[in-house]
């Protein structure tokens, strides 16, 4: 057993793209649990699109990460000391007070516990946690697909994305995404079950998305943002939904792009064609839906109607360049990196 | 009797504001009822911000108006003949057919009885009719406001606004009116109850309007756009519901306005804050409602809880002027013209 933990640390705030010098690699001491604490031994980490927003210090819904802290992020961890009476060595947990390090001790009121020997703990960081309950609860109650409709959405090989379309297509919906790149296209059409899957780098991205749609767009999940969206917003109908969990496109935006200035306009366009745009957070007023996510959702993975794809990365060291990718788009599927072996 | 109709009609398509000369008065023979048909004497003519986008080809909601074609409005009519069972002569009808002219034939589909000898006829255009049941759907259906929530409304003294903060006022919220110049202000607060209402106009319309809404804004009714809206957003709370039945700023622009382009920052802003914004058209998908807003908006006229402003004025030529000054904010109250005396 090591006597220390390696960590990662907010360095210094990112102007626009992060690069590797605002993360900064540490190894301190293994914390030691007191007495009603248990010792976490952090196993997966979960890398999602929304801690490019905690680096800054822009007001937003959540506090900033302060410079010199441990980066935050959903852990799976296994209980690797307990002084506390409800939780036991070897368990496994998942919590959001865990962080970008090896260890990280805590009184347990974060934790949510996965069970002795859970089949896929990592799970719980993508398809069965937070990215596939903001797919649930954005598409079905802010998005209200009736069947036969069509449901767009990007990031379509993301494990938000992903699980949208899934459930579009078990709500008897048309499922159309997009992606970045063919490899992901055919993976969602073929592995997923997307009707279609429209590459946004193709010169005729525009064309190809009309073409998809060819009764309009009653659905958008909306999580990129940027030139996407402007390519939507034509083809959405009357009536039409947009849930909106993320902008990954704009998170790096240091400047307002130049004009003419189309807010406005956008405005215009939901009055018009009567649409509704809901903003949400998922850990924001959605508990109470949670017991019918997990219900739903182990169903249907175990029918095998719900695909799931990960991609699990070794070292915590790798996490800052995987952080940066994902922002680009260079991930295929949930990003997960394994800090330490289980127990 | 006269033998005559005199009517409006659209003589060309307005490039921004309109112009007299988008307008021409024409004078045509009196239409004859076939079999089956009635003859509709026009008293009061409803103008309304929506009627400029009928003037423009834009694709909209609704179908543009031809050139050469009657203007399009709502109006309030007696039978003046009929050969229809169901009409009698001298019954008060409501119709959206009738249009910018002194009479109309109609088969009775499009006819809202309104009885032999209805009280205050006109209502029917305003509080008790499109304007008082956007306010109520709107308001109530969209904005859902909470007791001790703050609404606002622009427009205040408008027939929209002044219904939305009078029933906000009804739910036991704060209602904060925004309006132009001070005596539209003035109005809004001793005579519809608002909390406060701001003059747009004011140099320090930001501070006042900030300072007026100390605990932020929950539902902001928006039926102006532009400068306002950008003033509100800074001020809107988390879970602020925006529903979205008009811009009349925006309805004389002829393109866009300069940069930097606001409307990613836009979404933006509606992801962090997690706000709901609705585009809707009274029209389109309420019908259900009607018999609550008929039922309540009939109660609170009747126990004195909702003031009502009308500028009435005479003469159909007037209505091209009359429709110019509402789109510049020039009216005070709800705009009706009388174009015939009453039977």
């Amino acid at each position: 057993m090591t006597d220390t933990n390696q960590r990662i640390v907010l360095a210094s705030r990112p102007v626009g793209e992060p690069t590797a010098a605002n993360f900064r690699v540490e190894t301190v001491a293994k914390p030691v649990p007191a007495d009603g604490q248990v010792l976490l031994r952090n196993i997966y980490l979960s890398l999602d699109p929304y801690m490019r927003g905690r680096m800054s210090d822009a007001k937003s819904y959540a506090d900033p990460i302060a410079v010199n802290d441990v980066m935050v992020g959903g852990t799976v961890c296994q209980v690797e000391m307990s002084n506390h009476p409800d939780y036991a060595v070897g368990e496994w947990v998942l919590t959001y007070q865990g962080g970008w390090q090896q260890y990280a001790v805590t009184d347990g009121q974060d934790l949510v516990k996965l069970g002795k020997e859970p089949t896929l703990p990592s799970y719980a960081l993508g398809v069965l946690g937070m990215p596939g309950f903001t797919a649930y609860v954005g598409l079905l109650d802010f998005g209200e697909p009736k069947p036969g409709e069509t449901v767009v959405v990007a990031a379509a090989t993301g494990p938000v994305g992903a699980t949208v379309g899934q459930i579009a297509k078990i709500k008897g919906c048309r499922a159309v995404g997009i992606a970045g790149g063919a490899e992901k296209c055919r993976h969602a059409v073929e592995v997923l079950g997307f009707d279609a899957c429209i590459d946004h780098k193709a010169p005729d991205f525009a064309e190809q998305l009309a073409a998809a749609c060819a009764d309009g767009i009653d659905v958008y999940f909306e999580n990129v943002g940027g030139k996407v969206f402007d390519t939507v917003l034509p083809l959405l109908n009357a009536h039409a939904r947009i849930p909106l969990c993320g902008l990954v496109s704009q998170y790096n935006a240091t400047e307002l792009p130049a004009g003419p200035d189309r807010s406005g306009m956008l405005m215009v366009q939901l009055l018009v064609k009567r649409i509704k745009v809901q903003g949400f957070i998922i850990f924001d007023g959605n508990q109470h839906r949670y017991p019918a996510f997990a219900k739903d959702m182990q169903q249907w993975l175990s029918e095998g109607k719900i695909q799931y794809r990960e991609q699990l990365e070794q070292g915590l060291e790798t996490a800052p360049q995987h952080l940066i990718d994902l922002l680009n788009g260079k991930n295929f599927g949930k990003v997960v990196v394994q800090v330490n072996q289980p127990l």
